[in-house]
This record gives structure tokens, C-alpha cells and sequence, in this order.
């Protein structure tokens, strides 16, 4: 939660005489992204949210981002979608920042996501796979595979420091997916980033996905994985087979994995649970003493890491081995 | 700007069904108030802030508070009206915190104010001075003249450090204003924080008055003056006498001040640069090294205290002596 940049009221109405969007009426603050300063924006036509990205999103990758969203809104996807300015520009600058205006959406994020949620999640995930098959620009992910050694290196040292033994079991997880880590399954378009606090909801009804700054191409079912580590265990790390069956049907109705991609499914999640247990234990470890900003627990990856070590096969997920597709 | 507490989206749902404001669709913590966590709410019905006190508020107070936005929202003053439960009660719990919801006000704070802002705070304070008349609960000013003595005492062995012989000139003040300070002036309801960042304004059209957790009984013309201070001087703490006339002139068209009040302004002014520069200078030295949040410069109020050292009488604050009461 992050408000950086301020902006001055005369700067910003003068900012949105390059939009049709009304006349500003009020303007605030949000305490969402930690990339970026987030606004709230209400206008005599509605409410938007107004983004000045701040250094650590890399310039270059912002047509990427807003180009998704774009693409996406226009395949039927519920996301922000990015208001162009006069001249169609989709990106301007505010107070020295690259800045953009997406539409606003409504919708709360479940603290406590049930199985109707996770169904929800897991046909919107589907159906944006399949919408951003045609999406013409791409961008690397750098937060995959062959980004782990050089986070595994930096916290190796002191990995031992936060569990007895860390340092061992990440080394050897390493290897073995450095080793086996699938090359030929689907690609696409990932949001690689989808947990609850990126899903709006309606009661029960999904109202959108947000939040794509850790979009990119990777494998689709390494998305699937993902999504599996972030919404289908519960608050004391357990699996549940319930939610995991229910996200798992939800995307297979809409996108059903292939047999390789069923076979490769508990591998994927290893390195879900890998990816964010790298990055959360870099955090955790870069954090000085007194901060205010918790870094959140590395070792709830770890939980799920050695969960999915002794899973036999997509059955332990709660589906059917044969699967929709076969 | 601070959110402290987070609020569960299944929390607030269950909240929210105590009073009739409508389906909650979404709400964002906001980076506003420096005490409290502040989230605003869009509903079925409209936009709401939701307000969860945190500790340094002090719980008796509140009463007075909401108390005091209600009955100046009754009497005209466009300021934010709490929300009754539908047992009729104001504050209600959540997070384990004392939990309010007022109406939302568009606007924005002006960051370079004009002279017609500098009126339209004139005009809004005169009527909120007599909208407050006969507002039934009371509140002493613990940042008043009797207050200052102890913010010196905690400020006055680094004074120096701050600025040369800063000391010397607040102990010689103190002194000044402990003896001088008028004892008979009209007292009743005061804001006693209008500052910019607590007037919106649709154009230069005032739309709200917030913020009025600083309220308390005093001197009305004390009011004036820590506005007179807020809005009167320039970025580069230069006095600006147009914006002083404008402001004056339109306060005294709703309220004029009396003969007495008016002799006692430069007194006042200086008081209530003395009031803010010692809580400035307190915080200024209370901050930890390398903490992230810059505290508010307290020199900018040693320049506005010189100032009012060598005005002769209210004539340089740019309106008649004689004044349109006389």
C-alpha cells in the first residue's frame, strides 16, 4: 500500500482536459499497488482509477501492460480498461511520471475465499488464456525458472536463519525443477500474479480481474499453479480438495488441460510455491529492523512447496486423473 | 496519510447491515487523516467515508465530533453528516475499533489558493462560527495558550539545532503571549485546523468543510487567525495582503468581529503561529532518523510569527480599522 506522488488538485485538472471524462469532482489517494501511486478518481461521468507509475515498473514494459488491458476489456474480460486521451495515447505524464486513467471497477476482494470463489477465479483465468491468445506484444518472465538461481543465491546465506535447513531443501528443489521443468506445454499470456487481493467480487459473482504489472508469456498451466498455491489452502496452510476441484472444473470447462499439461500440474505448482517463496524470503531478509511494512511470511510457501512434493498426481488435486479433456 | 487497520470486505458486508445506505460494491482505503484509518465506500445508494478511530483519538471525544458534524450539517454548513445506524446511534465497532460513516464530499483542496478561495473560506468560517452557537456539547483546546508551556518545555533544549537562538524567541514570545493573551473575546465552537488540505472546493465554488477532529471551544477570532496563517501566505511564506482582505472581508460580511477583536488580531496571529510551531517543532524533533514520513517544516511559522510581530494593527492585514461592525 503505497501513496508516493502527490498531486497537486490544478495540476491534475489540468491533466484531464486531455480526456473526455468529465469534470473532476474529487480525487484520492488509494492505499493499493506497491509499485505504484494509485488514485481514486470520481468524475461528472464516474469514477476511474488514475495510475503514476512510479521507478520500479519499467517503462518499457508499459505497453505491454496497458495493451492487455485493453485487449483483454475488448475480449470480454472484466478488467481496468485503459482510457485514451484525445490523441488515442493510452499513457501521459502527471507530475514528472508516466501516468495512465483506467475505468473504475466495483467490487470487494474475499478475505476468505470459499468454493464458489475459487470456481469463479478458475473460469475468469480460463477465459483469459483463450482471450489473450491473439495479443500481439509479448514480454519475458523473468520471475520463472531461469530467474530462481540468482534469488535462490541471494538468500541462501541467511535462508537457515529464518527455518533450520531452508538453505537444503531450496537447493534441492531447485535442482529438480531446473532438471525437469517442463518446454513444450501451451504458452500464452499469464497474469502470474492472480491471488484474492486481485479479484474483485460481487457476493458471490466475480466483477474483475486487476492488477497485471507481473503479466507476461509462460506456460498457461504454470498460471493454473499459481492460482492453486494462492486460493486453495486455507489460512493454516492445509489443502483444500474442495476449493482445488472446484477452481481446477471451473478453468477445465472453459480451457481443458491437456494430458501433459494434467501430468505436469504438480510440478508447476512446486514451482509456484517456489517463485513466491523466493521472492517473499528475499524480502523477508531485506527488510531493516524497526520497518513499518511487514513483508509477508515466507514460510507458508514452504508449507505448500512440501505439499505438492508429495502429490502423486492431478487426482490429489480433487479431479478425475482421465480428466474433461481425454 | 495512513490506513492502520485493515477491514475484511466480509467484515464491512456484515457492518453495513446495520444501517441503509445499500449494497456495499466496493471500498478503498485512503491515504487521508493522520490519526484514523479512512476507507471510502461506494454503495448502491453512493459514495461514504468510512472512519475506524484509531488509539490516539480519545474515545470520549467523539461524541463531540460526530456530534458537531451533525448539527452543522443540519444548520448548513457543507460538511461530512454522520450516518445513523438503524438504532439511531453514530458509532458502531469494527476491527475492534470505534467505527463511523459520514457522507462523502466532492471536491478538491486547492494547493495553490486564490484569493477567491481565501473568501470562500471567510464566508464558510463566519457561518460555521454561527451555526456552532448553540451546539450543546463542549470541548476545551488543549493546543491553546495554556497548552503551550509544555510543548516549549519538550522542545526548548534542541530548539537551536533547528534554527539560531530559535529558543530565545519562542521563550520570549511565550512570555509575551501568557501575559497579553485576551481573556474576555466572543468564545464558541472553533475548527482550529482549516487548513487548505481541509476546504474543498469545486472550482473556486467552496464544497466542504472536513477534518474537524482539532474542534473545541475557544476564541472565535483565534479561528480567524490560524486561518489567516493557513491561507494568507504565499509558498515562500511571504504575507499576501489581497488574500488577507479577501478572506477578511468575507468572514466579516457574515460575522463581523467586534472592535475588541479586532485590536486583539495581530495577538492572536501571533498566537496561533506559536501554536503550530511548537507542534511542528516537537514532531520536527521526534522524528527517528531515516524515518519516511517528513514532517511538516516548523520555520515556515517562525517567518509568519515575525510578520505578526510587526504588524501595528488589523489595517495590515489589508481591511479598515474601523471595520464594516464599527
Amino acid at each position: 500500500m503505497a501513496v508516493y506522488t502527490d498531486v497537486a488538485a490544478e495540476d491534475l485538472a489540468d491533466f484531464l482536459r486531455n480526456y473526455d471524462i468529465g469534470e473532476l469532482l474529487s480525487y484520492k489517494g488509494i492505499a493499493e499497488g506497491v509499485e505504484n501511486s494509485n488514485f481514486l478518481l470520481h468524475t461528472s461521468t464516474g469514477s476511474f482509477i488514475l495510475t503514476l507509475y512510479e521507478k520500479r515498473v519499467a517503462q518499457c514494459d508499459l505497453p505491454f501492460f496497458l495493451g492487455l488491458m485493453q485487449h483483454l476489456a475488448t475480449h470480454g474480460i472484466t478488467c481496468p480498461q485503459p482510457v485514451a486521451g484525445k490523441g488515442g495515447e493510452m499513457l501521459g505524464v502527471l507530475a514528472g511520471r508516466p501516468t495512465a486513467i483506467v475505468n473504475f471497477l466495483e467490487g470487494v476482494w474475499p478475505r476468505k475465499p470459499n468454493a464458489a470463489h475459487c470456481a469463479g477465479v478458475g473460469h475468469a483465468l480460463a477465459k483469459m488464456h483463450l482471450a489473450g491468445a491473439d495479443f500481439p506484444i509479448s514480454r519475458a518472465n523473468t520471475l520463472s525458472v531461469s530467474g530462481w538461481r540468482s534469488l535462490f543465491d541471494a538468500a541462501a546465506p541467511r535462508a537457515d536463519a529464518v527455518q533450520s535447513e531452508l538453505c537444503k531443501l531450496l537447493g534441492a528443489e531447485l535442482d529438480h525443477l531446473e532438471k525437469y521443468w517442463p518446454r513444450s506445454l501451451p504458452q500464452g499470456v499469464i497474469h502470474a500474479d492472480l491471488f484474492p487481493d486481485n479479484v474483485f467480487f460481487l457476493g458471490e459473482k466475480l466483477s474483475g480481474l486487476i492488477d497485471f504489472y507481473f503479466a507476461c508469456n509462460d506456460i498457461l498451466s504454470y498460471d493454473v499453479a499459481i492460482c492453486l498455491n494462492a486460493w486453495c489452502f486455507e489460512i493454516d496452510h492445509a489443502f483444500n480438495v474442495t476449493k482445488a476441484r472446484a477452481f481446477l472444473s471451473a478453468y477445465e470447462k472453459v480451457r481443458p488441460l491437456s494430458g501433459d499439461e494434467r501430468d505436469a500440474l504438480p510440478l508447476l505448482a512446486r514451482g509456484a510455491a517456489m517463485r513466491f517463496l523466493l521472492t517473499r524470503l528475499v524480502d523477508w531478509l531485506d527488510v531493516p529492523p524497526g520497518a513499518l511494512v511487514k513483508p509477508k511470511d515466507p514460510l507458508e510457501y514452504v508449507r505448500k512447496l512440501r505439499f505438492h512434493q508429495s502429490v502423486k498426481n492431478i487426482g490429489d488435486y480433487g479431479v478425475e486423473r482421465a480428466g474433461s479433456a481425454a
